[in-house]
């Protein structure tokens, strides 16, 4: 059974090391898979993110455990989340709510079952002490309603939603991955909508027209496109989007069709 | 067969995946589990620290290697350890000794069986050519003893203990952890017997009190609490404590009763 | 099966993830194993030295999977390569060029036929929609020529070569590894023929004799040695060797033999 692990945790320190630990020892043949620990400490909508950006490429019945949690300790609740495809285990601070957008939720149950955690919880590990064990006890085949009882009521956070004004989309930045491409929150279908020939504006510098790939321009040049995860996005072949930009997480996208 | 890897390898180069590649040809049936390749260059005492505070979370029969091994292909003898849980391998040059220090010792073995290693042992890489060899051929059933003779004398390294004087516990700074929380060498049971209102002292900077959980103060503000290892720590909610502090390994911490 | 990765993905960005999850999503029991993520974004040579230093070590029947993918979506070719070991996947722009000139080729395919890419086929991230499919489809035991046609031509890079001129071999620093560890693409054989009592210049700094391991000198102090890959290296004993020469990759290296 599948479980997949994507928190704040690092690579250096030993938690996640720990928590794989966790869901070991309850279940020995659990396949435990990374999807990331470097979320940026603390950094929700991030996590939220990169979730949504990968969850949904795993096959039916995984385990999707997220840690990110600064109110570790505190009143935010420890959950699991049944879809019709998945399971998600992690705390009830929004972590889940982009994804859940698009799943079908059979139910959502507060982790209250002592029984299914570590025999010591710390104040400070749940991944360890809460979510992993949780975790293994359902790749075990243990039923969601065993953990405690159902609520409704969980948190959700939202990403901006871009406007619509006088034939101008104003979108945000929402994501700078590795490569320094620069994810925004329009929606690629939206942006086509403009026409191919569409202008792009952020921090005062343009770019014209909507590619296929990468490699449609010369090297060095930017460019936009729609992304894997289907949002508009702004690249440079070969090169670093977001230094060429001076691009951060919130700047201002407009979208005009070409005038 | 569960095989944990903790080395200062790093995640760039070829040599973590060189070493699972060698352990998965004597024994393709291992799973193969990163507890961290990013200990700091050399590093044996923070790798000996990171590997106490995850290799215990596995399961019974575990083989742990370790690897941090500035000494590499010199005196220092290459051996396994078996104790009543788990399996050690890795150099006898203290990396084990803090874990040691929790687990019942049944035999250690210095590593001379060459015919356990691969056929062309490097004299830079025992991570690839010596210990994972090693350790696939004890997942898959080879007794300790067919390794070498049983040795005795190996080498211990301590963390430094704090000292009680005049009501008053100095301690250090042993580890700094990727969230910038502190890790300190004084015992939580010890720290929480000077009381919940006891009073530390880092780098001119005071902190009042115990807590529970990161939570219980307002975001930004420094507090001491029990971390999930057990020694006291010293944290920021949804802060860097370590920035705050300007506190760095080694770094002294007074730690007294309220006046 | 065995499917190990090397790709530019980085470990924070959701698409090794991804990749993965689309892995597992067709062949769930394929056991995918991290050769690295953080190769240098589109740095297709270093990529080839990467996995040229740890293809070899995995058993037979292992499929490697590499994506340093600069042209994707564009011109290049996807493929796979069959040889007698191993199955090799990914973009036909060099990557497996190293790699290659050690293995018997059996034969190069192709990768057209749509049926074992991901449904939707993005033009930005063919790791996840077309290599990572395939070789989940390989590990199932799909024949190589299912994928489409045989092809002959495909794309070699190469190392540059050391000369010999004068009774000096002139080589060049070809990686740098995260010790700082200097290889140069000086064969180790033939450095050794020089004799052990050889001279090193690199960046007007000289290095006397080759040694056979890192703690042969003292602490501190610049050594050459063979290094477990069998090029000549450059190394510092606990230290970091690139910055004491301020080295980069493609620094000239002189060997010449004791005056």
């Amino acid at each position: 059974m599948l479980i997949t692990l994507t928190t704040d945790f690092g690579l250096k320190d030993p938690y996640q090391g720990a928590m794989k630990g966790a869901i070991l020892s309850v279940n020995p043949e659990a396949r435990v898979i990374d999807i990331t620990h470097l979320v940026s400490p603390g950094d929700i909508i991030e996590g939220a993110f990169v979730l949504l950006e990968s969850y949904g490429f795993f096959p039916d019945g995984t385990v999707h455990v997220a840690v990110v949690d600064p109110g570790v300790g505190g009143m935010r609740r420890p959950m699991l989340v049944e879809t019709e495809r998945f399971l998600f285990v992690g705390p009830d601070n929004g972590l889940f709510s982009l994804v859940l957008r698009n799943e079908k939720v059979k139910r959502v149950v507060q982790l209250t079952e002592e029984k299914y955690f570590r025999k010591e919880v710390s104040n400070t590990f749940h991944g360890r002490d809460v979510f992993g064990p949780v975790a293994a006890h359902l790749s075990l085949g243990v039923s969601p309603s065993a953990f405690g009882p159902e609520i409704t009521d969980i948190l959700e956070i939202s990403l901006p939603k871009p406007s619509l004004e006088m034939g101008v989309i104003t979108g945000e930045v929402i994501y700078i991955d590795s490569f320094g491409n620069i994810i925004t929150n329009i929606d690629g279908g939206d942006a086509l909508s403009f026409g191919v020939d569409a202008e792009l504006e952020l921090n005062g510098k343009g770019v014209e027209g909507l590619k296929r790939t990468y490699s449609e321009v010369t090297g060095g040049s930017a460019l936009a496109l729609i992304s894997s995860s289907g949002f508009l996005e702004i690249a440079v072949n070969g090169g670093d989007a977001a230094r060429l930009f001076n691009a951060q997480v919130g700047d201002k996208v407009l979208l005009r069709a070409r005038g």
